[in-house]
C-alpha cells in the first residue's frame, strides 16, 4: 500500500487528492521561485486530523508544507522535498467574536477579507494588510504586515494564542486571551513567523480593534524621494498617529499610469489615512499638510468619503497589479528589507542608484512609517543575465540593511530567498534556532529546505 | 583551589565578593519567599565577563542567578542552590539614544529611574513602569509591565534587541534596530520573561517615546468596585486612549490614610492619567467624566500642573509602602492573576468575596485596563495557618482566571511562586518550553528551581 492510500485510510478519498491540477497549484507561491510538485494535497477540517497526518509523516519521515493561500513571495509553500502540501482551506471558520475584549478566534483558513466582512457587523476590524487576500494561518506563519503595522502593529503583535500541531502530532496551546502575560516562556513570538517549520496552526486567536469614528485619506507629491522621505520623518515624530503611510516612486505611478490610463503625477507620493474623530482628524491632516508644505509637496489632496477615499488611493493599490499585467511573460522579484527609522532616507536614494547601476527596470514602493520599502522587478527567468543582476541587486540591498542594524526582511519572511543572509543576520543566534528546530522537529520532516536550508 | 578562588582570577579580588552583609542582601527578594544565601557574589562589566564566568560555571556545574535589582516579588532571585549571585549594577551604562529612531541602548544594570532622567534630556521616556525602581535587566526577564502598559505595551513590546550570553558562554544577539522584521525566529520575545534561566541579558535596545505635549491625572470615586470597573470597560471600549488606568479598593485607601493621616474618600477609586494635546485632553477629560458621572461616581477631579498631579496620585502611590510600613513583622504577598477583559468586573467582585471568605485583610489594586489585579495580603510567616489561608487564596484567585482564558501573573513572573500552576496553565506547551531549556541549558546551571521546578 503507498503512503498515500494510508492517507486516504486518515482522511477519506475527498480530502486527499493528486488530481494534477491540484498538484500543480501547490507548486508554486506568487514570486519567481522555481515551482516543484508535492505528491499528495491534504485537505484536513480539524486539529486531530491535522495531528494524526503528521504522526503518519513523523513515522515515515515524509516531508509537510502547509499551504494558506500560497501569496508568500520567497518560496515558502514550495514543496521542494515533495510530500504532502497541507491545505489549510477547508478550515476556514470565524469560530468566536468577543468584542468586548476585542478577540476574534478564528480557523487558519479565514482569509483577511472573510475576517473583515464577518467584524464589520460588530463595529470591529483586523488591522494586519498585506494587500493580498491571504490566510490568517499563513499571514501568522510569515509574520506578515503591511499598511498598517505603523499605527496597528505587525501581526506578532496582534497574535493572542495559537493551537499548533506538532512534528510528532502533539497539540499545544501558546497563550491565553489576555492582554498580557509572564506565565512561562513566550512560545506565541516563536511561532509566528516560523513558516510552517515548528508546526502547524489550526486555530488563532487575535486581536482586533475598533473601526474608527472617521477615515480620512491623503495623497501628496514630491520633487524628490527624499523630500517624501523626510516628511514621513517629520510627521511620525510630531507624533501624528497616521494609520498608513505609503511611499511609491516616479516609476511605479507610471506603471499604473501605463496600466490604468491615468495621468496622477509622474513624481514620488505618498499615501496616507488617518483614523480617528472627525475633529481629530481636521487637526492631523492639517499638521501634515504643514510639514508636506516645508518639503517642497507639489500637490496635496485628501478626501473622506469612502468612495473618493479608494479612487484617491487607486494607484497605491494597482501597483502590484500595474507590473504583473504589463509585463507578460515575466516573474515578480520583491526585495524586502528594513533599516532603522534614521537610515530611510539615504537608503532609499541608495536603492535608487543601485537599481539605476544595475540597468535594471525597477520600482520602489514602501511601509515607510516602519523603515520597509521593496524594490519591485518584473524578470525574464530564461534570461541568465537578467537575473544574475536582480539577485545581485537584491544583495546589495541586504548588504546596506544589514551593515546599517536593518534586516534582509522586514515582512515576507526568509523562505528559500533570504536563506543566505540569515548566518550573516544573525550571527550565532542562527545556531539556537536551529536547535530548537532540532528539538521540534528532529527528522525535519517540516515544510524541509526552509529558513535554514 | 576552591571555585570561588578561581572566579577571583577571572574578575579579580574586588568584584568577587563572600562578604555576609552582600550574601544576605542577595539571598532574598521583596517578597514572602524564603531566603537562601548564594555562595558568591560576582559583579561583572562585561559580557566577556559573563562569558567567562558562565563557562566557568558550566564546567564545574555551578549554579548561577542573575541578579538585577531584587525587587521581584516570586522568589525570582533566591539561589535555593547557592552558587553564584550575578550582580549586574556595575554594568549600568546607557550606551547610546537614538532619538529619530526612538530607540536607547543601555546595559541590563540601567535602573528605570535613571534612565528616564537620561532620555528627558532628549524630550523621550521609557514607558515601562512596575512601581519599584528596577533594572531593565530584571524587567526584561520578568516581562515586567505595569500602570503604562494599557497604552504603551508590557516589556516584551519595548525590547527590540538583546544580547544574551548563554549558558555554555556563547554570545548572542536576538533583534535589530528595526520597527519589524520576518527574519528568523523571534528569540527576542522568548528571551524576555525567562527569568534567568535561558541566559544573561548584557545589552539592551529599548524603544521609546516622546514625553507628550500634555498630561492630566485624574481620580474618580464610585460606591462600589463594580461600578469603578463598568467605567473602566466603557471608557477603553470608546477608544479613549488612557495611558494609565487603575483601580484601588476601599481597604486600600484606609490604609493610606492610616499610614499618611490623609483622609481620602474610603470608596473604591480609579487613578486615571491622559496624554496628548491641550485640546485633545479636554476632550477625553471630558468624555472620561461622563462615563463615569453614568456609573454614579461621587467624585471626580483633575489636575494638569506636575505637583497637583502627583498629589492626586499619592494615594496609589504610597500604596505598596502603606501595608509594608503599617505591619511590622509581616511580610508581603502579592496575587497577580490576569483575565480578559470582559471577565474583570466579575472577577474583582469574587476576589473580594474570597478574601472576605478568607478571614484575611486584603487589599485589592489592579491595572485594570489589562485586565491586571493583584491581591495584597501581608501574612505573619509564623503563622502556619495564616500562611496556609493565604496560598489558598491564591490558589482560588488563579483557578477562577484559569477556567476564564486568563493567566496565573500578569507581569510578576513565575519565580518558585506560580510554578505549581505552570502545567495546568500550558498543559502540554510546558514540555516545549522544558524543552529549550533543556537544549540550552543542559546542566541546569541558570537560576536552577524556577519555572519549572
Ligand atoms: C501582491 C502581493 C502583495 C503582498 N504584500 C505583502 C505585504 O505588504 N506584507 C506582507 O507581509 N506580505 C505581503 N505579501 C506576501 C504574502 O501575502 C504574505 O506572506 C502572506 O502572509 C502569505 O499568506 P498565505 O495565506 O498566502 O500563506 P502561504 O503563502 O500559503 O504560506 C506562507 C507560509 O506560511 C506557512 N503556513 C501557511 N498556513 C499555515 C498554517 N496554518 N500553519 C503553519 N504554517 C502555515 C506555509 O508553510 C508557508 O511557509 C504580498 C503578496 C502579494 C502576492
Ligand atoms: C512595591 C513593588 C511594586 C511592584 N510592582 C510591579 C508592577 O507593577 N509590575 C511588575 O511587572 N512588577 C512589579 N514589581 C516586581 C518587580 O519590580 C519586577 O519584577 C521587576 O521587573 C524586577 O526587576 P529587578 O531589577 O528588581 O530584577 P530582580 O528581582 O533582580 O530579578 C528578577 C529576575 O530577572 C532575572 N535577571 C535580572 N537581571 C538579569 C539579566 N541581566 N539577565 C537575565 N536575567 C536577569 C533574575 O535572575 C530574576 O529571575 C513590584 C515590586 C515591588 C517591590
Amino acid at each position: 500500500m503507498s503512503y498515500i492510500e494510508e492517507l486516504v485510510g486518515l482522511l477519506g478519498s475527498e480530502r486527499v487528492t493528486t488530481n494534477p491540477t491540484v498538484l500543480e497549484h501547490h507548486s508554486h507561491d506568487e514570486s519567481y521561485h522555481t515551482p516543484h510538485l508535492p505528491e499528495v494535497v491534504v485537505f484536513p477540517q480539524t486539529a486531530e486530523e491535522v495531528s494524526k497526518i503528521m504522526k503518519f509523516a513523523n513515522e515515515k519521515r515524509i516531508a509537510v508544507t502547509p499551504f494558506g493561500m500560497g501569496s508568500s513571495l520567497e518560496g515558502h509553500v514550495i514543496p521542494y522535498k515533495g510530500g504532502i502540501s497541507m491545505d489549510f482551506s477547508l478550515m476556514n471558520q470565524v469560530l468566536e467574536v468577543r468584542p468586548q475584549d476585542f478577540l476574534v478566534r478564528v480557523q487558519p483558513g479565514v482569509t483577511r477579507m472573510q475576517l473583515n466582512k464577518e467584524l464589520k457587523k460588530h463595529g470591529l476590524f483586523f488591522s494586519v494588510d498585506p494587500g493580498a487576500d491571504a490566510t490568517v494561518g499563513g499571514m501568522a506563519a510569515t509574520n506578515a504586515s503591511g499598511t498598517t503595522s505603523v499605527r496597528y502593529g505587525v501581526m506578532r503583535d496582534n497574535v493572542r494564542d495559537l493551537e499548533v500541531v506538532l512534528a510528532d502530532g502533539r497539540i499545544i496551546r501558546t497563550g491565553s486571551m489576555t492582554a498580557k502575560s509572564s506565565s512561562g516562556y513566550h512560545l506565541t513570538g516563536l511561532f509566528v513567523g516560523s513558516e510552517g517549520t515548528l508546526g502547524a496552526f489550526t486555530e488563532l486567536t487575535l486581536r482586533v480593534y475598533g473601526i474608527p469614528e472617521a477615515t480620512m485619506a491623503a495623497r501628496a507629491s514630491f520633487p524628490t524621494v527624499q523630500d517624501a522621505v523626510n516628511t514621513v520623518v517629520d510627521i511620525l515624530s510630531a507624533g501624528i498617529p497616521v494609520a498608513r503611510i505609503e511611499l511609491v516612486d516616479e516609476r511605479s505611478i507610471r506603471q499604473v499610469n501605463l496600466f490604468k490610463e491615468t495621468d496622477y503625477p509622474e513624481s514620488p507620493t505618498l499615501f496616507i489615512e488617518f483614523h480617528g474623530s472627525e475633529q481629530s482628524l481636521q487637526h492631523d491632516i492639517e499638521f501634515a499638510q504643514g510639514i508636506a508644505g516645508e518639503h517642497g509637496c507639489t500637490q496635496f489632496l485628501f478626501e473622506t468619503d469612502s468612495k473618493a477615499r479608494a479612487q484617491l488611493w487607486d494607484a497605491r493599490h494597482n501597483m502590484a497589479y500595474a507590473f504583473v499585467h504589463k509585463s507578460p511573460g515575466k516573474k515578480m522579484m520583491v526585495t524586502d528589507v528594513c533599516v532603522p527609522f534614521s537610515e530611510l532616507a539615504d537608503a532609499i536614494v541608495n536603492a535608487r542608484e543601485a537599481i539605476d547601476r544595475s540597468g535594471l527596470d525597477g520600482a520602489i514602493l514602501g511601509h515607510v512609517g516602519d523603515g520597509n520599502y521593496h524594490v519591485i522587478l518584473m524578470i525574464d527567468l530564461n534570461d541568465k543575465d537578467e537575473v544574475a543582476r536582480a539577485d545581485k541587486l537584491n544583495a546589495h540591498l541586504v548588504e546596506y540593511a544589514l551593515q546599517r542594524g536593518g534586516t534582509c526582511t522586514g515582512e515576507h519572511g526568509v523562505g528559500i530567498g533570504k536563506m543566505k543572509y540569515q548566518r550573516k543576520e544573525h550571527g550565532a543566534a542562527l545556531d539556537v534556532m536551529q536547535s530548537f528546530k532540532q528539538v521540534l522537529d528532529p527528522n525535519g520532516i517540516l515544510n524541509p529546505g526552509k529558513i535554514f536550508g
